[in-house]
């Protein structure tokens, strides 16, 4: 050993002897070795990859007893506030970024493939059929929109059938389940025509906050972030043979797309124009919208082939 | 560029395009940058780095959507079963080596002052003054132990009144504040004579679990661990411009120091002998312990200066 290798310097310039050094890295390595027995062979090799990075966020920052302990505090407040209907770790998960991360994995770029964006805790499995040129709002409040557009896949084929899940929040920017009245609201899904087109009505997105009254809304204040999530309209669609695709699309001119998504969800691609129509301009399938202004949007999808097919 | 620089293997040999391996990286960028506002430098720095080493883990195991789901669900559980008297995310941390990670950061080498082990999650402030001599069970069954020793700083001098705090688990692996009828056992401490030394009854230490009927004992399971703590005596030393310790005694022989502590406590030299004394054998002051057994072993503790002194 040469004795530039006497010490390694941890971010921040500090400086840990050797011996401690190897101590350090023993530990972790006694910790990996611990799992050598799990049955599954993925659940060994996810938790010796969590080990080492964990134990190098621990070394890398040099992290005190204080702070370890304020960091089993903030866990256990998110996990005390969780519940049913609020979900304070994957708004953990998202603020961190973790979330877009696995999406970014697990949706790897593929031709012009449309991209995917984060999940959110919004999502439920039940949401009414609403058919093609039907409308999702559902008595939300909120400004109308129509929505068209067609699924392809990368070939350009259309994909008729393909099932078309939407959701969103209303204009005060809650979602149905974020209300104690049961409502069902904002959602609904259709299948694709014969020619891979699909149209529906729903809401103008706009920008809300996630849930900021708990550890991640703190966790945000302190960080100096906004809780704010640029305006989006979300999409899951599904076909047979093809990658299924969780997205949105976000509004083309939203000033939170300037002062930054508070889950990092937005992808340029997936901003749209969103085209505010004038009280009477006539409507596409001839609604009667009274004195109301509306928006007209058009988003063209495209599915990358499912893995193995 | 060379095309060696093409694609970037992860572990398990799945390979990544360049195209996607900087989504990724541009992703993380862009959720580090995102820190750039805290009020709190040290927080920023720690986020930056939790930032890297979160998105790190899900790149280099690909984790799947599932995977993800399943996180969230086990931290959800872990939250939701820790209460007062249960404190799951530090099982979690200690069974992960976090938390002696964390010791070992905290606590390093210095000179042959003693080593530091984890502090558990049963510990309790305001344990009742036992004195020099006086027995730390209060009442907890178990075999009776005699534990006597010294506090000296690095340069050999004895260190008077020094606080020397001891808790422990009775014969049947709880520590009272595990059961619900608001006993005080198994905890006391006391202050070092003007010599440095100090001598206490307690109860000989055995193996027990920790409390494995949750996320985390399911975890352990999975993985083919042990639940089981090697048997050890919990110490807590504070004295003046010295170092505290928080540390364990383990005892030479348990069979688990072999199978391996379910948290990885253990460290070489805090391994000491119990001697076994038969019914009978006249006890240091004289107690009567009628046709028991007893045991007894020294624990000479080494404090290093404080940080700054």
């Amino acid at each position: 050993m040469t004795t530039t290798e006497e010490s390694s310097a941890a971010p921040g310039g500090r400086e840990v002897s050797e011996e401690q050094r190897r101590i350090e890295e023993r530990l972790t390595e006694q910790v990996v070795a611990s799992f050598a027995g799990a049955g599954d062979a993925r659940l060994r090799e996810v938790l010796e990859s969590l080990t080492r990075h964990l134990h190098a966020f621990v070394r890398d920052v040099r992290l005190t007893e204080q702070e370890w302990k304020q960091a089993i505090d903030f866990l256990t407040a998110t996990g005390h506030i969780t519940d049913d209907k609020r979900q304070e770790f994957i708004l953990l998960s998202d603020v961190l970024g973790a979330s877009m991360q696995t999406i970014a994995v697990n949706n790897e770029a593929y031709r012009d493939a449309t991209e995917a964006t984060v999940f959110g805790p919004f999502f439920v499995d039940d949401a009414p059929v609403v058919g093609n040129g039907g409308d999702m709002a559902g008595g939300a409040p909120g400004e109308p929109c129509w929505v068209e557009g067609t699924v392809r896949d990368t070939d350009g084929t259309p994909v008729p059938g393909a099932r078309v899940e939407v959701w969103e929040a209303d204009e005060d920017g809650f979602y149905d389940v974020q209300y104690d009245d049961g409502r069902v609201a904002g959602r609904g899904h259709l299948f694709t025509e014969p020619d891979g087109s699909f149209r529906f009505w729903c809401l103008t997105p706009t920008p809300y906050p996630i849930p900021h009254d708990g550890p991640v809304g703190r966790l945000l204040e302190a960080a100096g972030r906004s809780p704010v999530r640029a305006a989006h309209l979300h999409f899951m669609v599904t076909a047979t043979n093809l990658r299924t695709l969780v997205t949105h699309i976000f509004v083309e001119g939203d000033p939170q797309l300037e002062i930054g998504d508070s889950v990092f969800g937005v992808k340029e691609s997936l901003v749209k124009r969103f085209e505010r129509q004038s009280p009477g301009t006539p409507t596409p399938d001839g609604r009667d919208l009274g004195d109301r202004t509306w928006t007209k949007a058009r988003f063209d999808i495209v599915l990358a082939p499912a893995a193995g097919a």
